[in-house]
């Protein structure tokens, strides 16, 4: 402890105007997945073998020891070797990393709620057309899909952001707008695994509907900064970048590139940092740009302030006229440090930073949660158990946290589990005290130990 | 309001002794589902049409209004339409629904942490193996099952307890016994969908592991009882029935039945309400047992109390012990009244009563939970929206739930807005009160009015 480290790579932020659903729509994303627990580097051996029988694939990075399941007599005659490893990208929470996880999802949690959001959810398995209806995205390739027994062609959700316009539009006019709606959700991609990366992941998503000013981009981020401060990440561990997709917009009117063009053109804009600018040139002039319109372009994308931008655009255009506003809504809620102009960014659905949250391991942020329990009720007469059970469900009614000794077992077992559960008080139910209606019970911090009443415990 | 009912069924609670992996094993499953929203009936009259057009399938029961996803100019080049409802059997989670489900979870981990289990987690996707490795069960038949992009076969888990018994397995020594854990997981079954059955649920499971004894038993129901007086069912309106895997090895043993043909037996009479009398005799001659013991064991079966049971199979063996120790620790705790003796509970994993917690909304037992705010901020004038944002943070920041108006919008909106979100109070920003370095507050229910400077908000 603290054994797992979240990894987590957060959205840059751009206003969104006109980009998914037709009621303005904006939203922040933050995507969790876990980075590989510390016993990654033992499997990368066995890896070799892994093709050999898929029943005893050990390269899982959550793997523990092989080994297979005992089945009892019941099923003895069905014998079969189970790999004990979940499947390959994906993971188990036991409990220490279960006390994380819940850590952290009630932080995004609380933090939505203090921001007035209202918690949804959708299918995991959510229709494939869904997800596949939005051309050029690598999102295709990377689906859990299939059939299910009823010839659906199915998918499990690569994210969530389609099931809440799905929704939204489901329930047209009955909700009033804004709508404002978080979603802490898993979903899935069938993607390379690397550290950090695996094929499931985590996203906390909160999105405003219906408001057409970037108010709605400055209440959001101000929800991202008041979780980071709440974990002790601070400006000089992260920061956003931002853009407006105006900015692209206003270009490409100036050269008269046409409005259908305009998605085509942000899918080869978001691989600007991933292919050689030859690249990006040749595919902005593929689809119909002029070469001075790829020239311009660039050249706006490369631009790192806002007054730079404004000596290229002027300031008439919304595209600034926004920006501008944003950063000084930043300025007034007191977060302004945290954000940096970036006009390279541009998509609004899967642009996301390198920056990730194993900064909270490398930086000591996790908290140490360990397992927490009130009392633990001990009999110390085989038939004083039921006995015992009463005592422990007296003192779950006033609420405290119980742990009753299920087994006769020597003092000394007693102990070692009380320590391990980290309990407060130790409840001892023995014969000549329960005739006189007490118990004994020990502070296990101080041994201080004295005799209370059944009327008298809580 | 209330409008999402939700039902569950409980599992009938036995002993299982043997039953699934060796170190001794014993689990209570809480089955849910949602049960149909009002609008079922709605669409029994399209179902006719389904056939023709899965875009345009609208026959599942959490169907609003049929329409598409209208894409910005961005994508307009790939129109397509899309259904707005989740697949067949699925089911979103409106803010209504999302917080009874909240609601009902949060008790299942509160009641799960006073008795001093730990939550863990698996992933929904598990290699297909471990849920086909056991013969004869129903399960099989509906798994939600598919090829990965690696040509590994996985499923999407319809319950919960392969995967924790995987789970302990692999951690083997590591942890130390009894484990106790929970998890509240949602689960996927191709089957026939009927009232109050969708093809996904949610399971509340809660395992204790290496207590032999029926302690553990004891403990479990307990647990259970706790949630029901928590949420105002009472032993009138639910039992549990209970029994002894036991019993069934006793009348076995008596008939020299060999050991590895339990299995096999269990599941002929797991179907004892299911099907015809005759058909049960005819099955369990057929897997070897002779004319005596089947005899026998359909009478020992019939059994309903435990006096009568002591009689046929006499007071030296296991099953009856157990048995009267279990009902007697019940006397103990005080939860007696909701035991019933059925020696025809044979089957640990799968057997349920046909009992369901729509009875939460029958008897008016499902809360009313609206969304509630404690402020709603709103600028009177645009250049005042960044003081609002202002002003919202630092009520955030002492723990205020903040809807900020994003918007300028006119007073007679806002208040329908606040009404709403049931806000407690509305705080003004106005130009010659923010000079003066104060906001005005008016609190909505008594429409009481004052101004509060900056620094004393809270």
């Amino acid at each position: 402890m603290p054994a797992t480290p979240f990894s987590c790579s957060f959205l840059t932020l751009q206003p969104r105007f006109n980009s998914y659903v037709n009621p303005i729509f904006r939203s922040l994303t933050f995507q969790l997945s876990s980075s590989p627990l510390p016993f990654n580097a033992n499997f990368s051996s066995v890896r070799l073998h892994s093709s050999l029988s898929r029943a005893a694939e050990t390269d899982s990075p959550t793997g523990g020891r092989s080994g297979a399941l005992t089945p009892g007599p019941a099923v003895a005659g069905e014998v079969q070797k189970i790999d004990v490893n979940p499947p390959k990208g994906t993971r188990d929470f036991p409990p220490e990393d279960m006390r994380l996880r819940n850590w952290l999802f009630n932080h995004f949690k609380e933090v939505s709620r203090l921001y007035g959001f209202e918690e949804v959810d959708y299918p995991v398995l959510e229709s494939e057309a869904l997800f596949t209806r939005k051309a050029g995205e690598e999102i295709k390739d990377q689906l859990y899909c299939f059939e299910d027994r009823g010839n659906r062609r199915v998918a499990l959700r690569p994210e969530l952001t389609p099931s809440l316009a799905r929704l939204v539009i489901q329930k047209g006019k009955s909700v009033s707008l804004p709508i404002k709606w978080f979603t802490v959700g898993q979903c899935w991609r069938y993607e390379r695994m690397t550290r950090g990366r695996r094929r499931e992941h985590y996203q906390w998503n909160m999105d405003i509907i219906g408001v057409p000013g970037v108010m709605a981009e400055a209440e959001l981020i101000a929800s991202i900064v008041t979780l980071f401060k709440r974990i002790g990440i601070t400006e000089s561990d992260v920061g956003f970048k931002v853009s407006s997709r105006k900015v692209l917009q206003e270009v490409l009117n100036c050269y008269s590139v046409p409005e259908n063009l305009f998605g085509k053109v942000c899918v080869i804009i978001d691989k600007i940092e991933k292919i050689p600018a030859d690249e990006i040139k040749k595919e902005l002039k593929a689809v119909g740009l002029s070469q001075e319109a790829v020239q311009e372009l660039l050249q706006v994308l490369s631009v790192k302030s806002l007054t730079e931008l404004e000596e290229r655009l002027g300031s008439s255009g919304e595209a600034v006229a926004d920006l501008k506003q944003l950063f000084s809504l930043a300025e007034k809620i007191g977060y302004s440090k945290w954000l940096q102009f970036d006009a390279s960014v541009v998509r609004g659905l899967a642009y996301y930073t390198g920056i990730v949250f194993e900064l909270l391991k490398e930086k000591g942020l996790l908290p140490e949660l360990n397992l927490q329990i009130d009392d633990i009720v001990c009999a110390l007469d085989e038939d004083l158990q039921g006995c015992a059970a009463m005592v422990a469900n007296i003192l779950r009614e006033k609420g405290q946290i119980v742990e009753l000794v299920l087994e006769s077992k020597p003092l000394k077992w007693v102990f070692k589990r009380a320590a391990r559960l980290n309990a407060e008080r130790l409840v001892l139910v023995g014969n000549s005290e329960w005739q006189r209606g007490v118990v004994g019970v020990k502070i296990l911090s101080t041994a201080e130990q004295y005799e209370v009443k059944l009327d008298d415990l809580k």
